[in-house]
């Protein structure tokens, strides 16, 4: 039996982030209908900030509410604050995505306030759903900027361990250390991640790569390494940075499968389908930037091939 | 001090290939001169193939007279057979890279004959290196289609290592791995290029791999694993496949010594300088498609800042 590993889709939330084309609700839960359909098993399917800030999420209620009466697949959704906490609650979500950042200058840019009271605000989400959805609803959260930052340069490595540390003192269900901005390299991931993994114990550790600067599929290979087995990707590497024009944003959906399964793990999706879903999504967002190698070059000849197989 | 690792640059050679612009030798030559200068220290020039079989190479001779009389780097020319070696040695060629395909179908597409025939006309060229030009030119081989085929489908690892291990027994000053057709996962890396590695001992083993299906950079970081030290890689990606339109070839040069350095290897190479030799270069190959990140993103500002410098 293959050793599983998990693709997290994001593409509903950082891949529609920044794209000039707002969605229907209706398209992005028929996203999310069909990635689930492939084999994906988690989708965050949007994100609940305030929509003066990002209009594409002004549904948020609803399309949380449409994935959730889906099933078959778990609906996440992206929270920044409490109020966000709060409002997904609501909206029935069983797995909220936290986040803040490790570099004070992005949390403070991101979210206005200094990592520490983004720290105590998830204290204060944990007590809400213990409060209102006791054993019903994951809380994890992400640290952004865990591997540098575009605005204040070098983040300390031991400070995202430590804060780390204190969101699973906190409770969290889940940490993903986040390379927000694609400055993370294997030697990185191997070493903060790994940290990460011995300081979470039984608590899932996983991945946010983008891959700006093309070495995402090479920090996913360095978090398999240390023992990381969930992934987030946007499908098509969807997602881009505000900061870079025109580069690539999260890795690609369809090429993380492939890696994945390449390297002999069982991620349950089928990437033939997972194409197709990116086909459909690429028709309704012209003049945005897909990314990924097999939408274009297809499977090699010898995938699934045993080992050794020729003569 | 930090460990050295080397950039080949393949791109005059395995990048010219395909394209449907004919560089004037000048031209080659220019983008040889300037590539050595930003510290690239071994640049594969030109192919001794038939002119007939690709045009781009009728000037072979004559690039590779002009890029070993400029000095300073290492010209090395592909040759697919010992007519080829012989032109490249009387050119003064100062290393020789050989090629033939694991695979016997693709080796019987690429050069007509058998993989077996390929070894022998392999000892001829050795034996001709040393009575013509005894311990003055360097001859290594290159093993094309080791992670499998297009035509055939996979291929065993234990003929890929078999393989190196007569090269070497005939003398081989160099073995290169290729991922022709850009089939290769980490975990095929590690296992392949490790046992050539083992069986190499002393003698150096370099990689070639294409980013066709996006493992590119992924691959590289499993080959540093295993011991490998020197990687081809294409200015801008250049390279393409038959097999793929459309899809990406080589390994990005400037993203490989991106990769190299941010994992603290010296490669001796000025990344910015090289961007602006690809600049140069896309302005002479209008319509073909140059890849790679560090061109469009830059250099990350935590760019060889020391580790956790930052509070």
């Amino acid at each position: 039996m293959a050793e599983k590993a998990f693709l997290r889709e994001v593409g509903p939330r950082d891949g529609l982030q920044l794209v000039k084309t707002i969605l229907t609700t209706e398209q992005k839960l028929e996203w999310c209908r069909r990635e689930a359909a492939t084999g994906v098993s988690e989708i965050e399917v949007t994100s609940f900030v305030p929509p003066h800030v990002v209009p594409q999420f002004a549904d948020a209620g609803d399309v949380a509410r449409g994935a959730v009466a889906m099933g078959g697949f778990t609906a996440a959704a992206l929270v920044p604050n409490l109020k966000g906490a709060q409002f997904a609650m609501e909206a029935g979500i069983a797995k909220i995505n936290y986040v803040l950042s490790a570099s004070e200058e992005h949390n403070l840019a991101n979210v206005r306030r200094s990592t520490q009271e983004s720290i105590d605000d998830f204290a204060r989400i944990i007590a809400l759903r213990d409060e209102i959805a006791p054993g019903k609803v994951k809380v994890g959260s992400g640290i952004a900027t865990s591997y540098g930052c575009t605005i204040s340069g070098p983040v300390s490595e031991k400070r995202v361990v430590e804060i780390a540390a204190k969101l699973l003192e906190l409770g969290a269900d889940e940490i993903a250390v986040a390379d927000t901005v694609g400055y993370g390299n294997p030697g990185q991931v191997r070493r903060i991640m790994g940290a990460v993994v011995r300081e979470a114990g039984d608590i899932p550790v996983a991945s946010h790569f983008h891959d700006t600067r093309g070495l995402g599929l090479a920090n996913v290979t360095a978090a398999l390494e240390v023992g990381v087995r969930a992934f987030d990707a946007s499908l098509g590497g969807l997602g881009g940075c505000p900061f870079a024009p025109g580069a690539s944003g999260n890795i690609d959906s369809e090429d993380t499968v492939f890696l994945l399964e390449a390297l002999g793990f069982d991620t349950g999706v089928d990437i033939e389908a997972l194409v197709e879903v990116r086909r459909m999504v690429e028709g309704w967002l012209p003049g945005e930037r897909f990314s990924g190698s097999i939408a274009e070059a297809g499977l090699p000849k010898t995938f699934r091939a045993p080992i050794d197989a020729a003569a």
